[in-house]
């Protein structure tokens, strides 16, 4: 049986998605629970990784076992299991060709801030603070200048190991709810780092401390001339769609 | 001097915000802060108590001290003493007649909820989690009803101590972000639970459980005809207005 689950978790607490040794992380403790329910050891293939503090909404995740449980039956032991800051929101089966990474067609990730010279507390349990004053209408058409298929070199980590970092982004939306502004990304996929080095370079666009525009940063394919990783508490994995 | 300050809390790990003995409160920590900076100790005046876990961006708090500090001094030196999870915003001087409860004009509350059989982690440092399918134009609609000015009495904890429990409600709106929708409320003032029996109500009319209008349950002037008090996490105090 290949099994797909969808997962929600706060990454607050976990050294990112990705399993480590001696580390807390959400595939170390999704993994340790499939070991309990199933058995035996259970490998398991994400969507793909989140960064320490990253949390989501929708990571999607497969494993194949020889055991088979109902769907329903499967999702309550596991969340009897977890901690209570991971949970399963839903068990599919899937053919045997199906891979959470590389059947994936499209991924959406939310980015949160809010500005303010001053922590806010409450905020920061969801969002990142930028203190600095932002042309909100530049980092809005700035951002929306991404949508289209790019070499995102310049805008991701420089220790990405693909073998192309070409990735195409089909829709940019930036929304805000109280003081709460929401950057929404969907795409085919995303590079290591690159929502954060995106949004990081789109302050420093809207603050005036980078002058070049995305689109000039992008033809460099140098990560040199883009703005800082902006940091991991604003960032959340939306969903995964497959076709 | 006569100081008011505006401050923002996490309120997840504080026993409400009133001073109690041996528990933490956000009163608590501020006027240990106080009492450190101004060597004496200081009684404090806010807007409003908030309940246990209950969070605020803007509550409001005066007192009064002899010594006088500039207000970015007070305001930083104020944060470099209190805990990470409550800040001080700003600090104003106000006339010796002003009291953050009593001169105040209106406040604003906000009220965060999602809606999923399944508990979402991320979701729940911020939001009330609704089990059940709601039907939300009549929450919509039904939420809006209470503007106006009506006698709260079975809108809230039958354990108020005021004289009258006539309330005006100003605004009410309803909005949605992702999956997380957030009611504002802006009245000239809230009894206690008021916020949270209200939106518990709402939730049972739009759920179908209850099957009275607001409008019919205030009309009973009784607690019992009320929906649950909704939990402590999705409540906000947003804002404080003087005139």
């Amino acid at each position: 049986m290949n099994y797909l689950l969808t997962i929600c978790y706060d990454g607050a607490n976990y050294c990112g998605y990705q399993i480590q040794p001696n580390l807390k992380t959400v595939q170390g403790v999704l993994e340790e629970a499939l070991k309990q329910v199933f058995g035996v050891s259970v490998k398991t293939y994400a969507s793909g990784r989140t960064d320490a503090g990253v949390s989501a909404l929708g990571q999607t995740v497969n494993f194949v076992a020889d055991k088979k449980f109902k769907e329903y039956s499967l999702l309550g032991y596991l969340n009897t299991i977890l901690p209570s800051d991971v949970r399963v929101l839903s068990v599919k089966y899937v053919p045997d060709d199906f891979n959470a990474r590389f059947s994936a067609k499209q991924k959406t990730y939310a980015y949160n801030f809010y500005l303010s010279r001053i922590d806010k507390p409450y905020l920061n349990k969801f969002a990142t603070r930028v203190g600095y004053t932002l042309d909100m209408q530049k980092l809005e058409s700035e951002l929306k200048s991404l949508v289209g298929t790019f070499d995102f070199t310049s805008l991701s980590s420089t220790d990405t190991q693909v073998e192309s970092k070409v990735r195409t982004i089909s829709n940019v939306r930036l929304v805000k709810s109280g003081e709460v502004y929401t950057a929404y990304f969907i795409g085919n996929g995303f590079l290591k780092n690159m929502i954060r080095v995106i949004m990081g370079t789109a302050f420093d666009i809207a603050r005036g401390k980078i002058t070049e525009s995305f689109l000039e940063i992008i033809e460099h394919k140098n990560r040199k001339f883009a703005g800082k990783t902006a940091g991991a508490v604003g960032l959340v994995l939306v969903e995964v769609n497959y076709s």
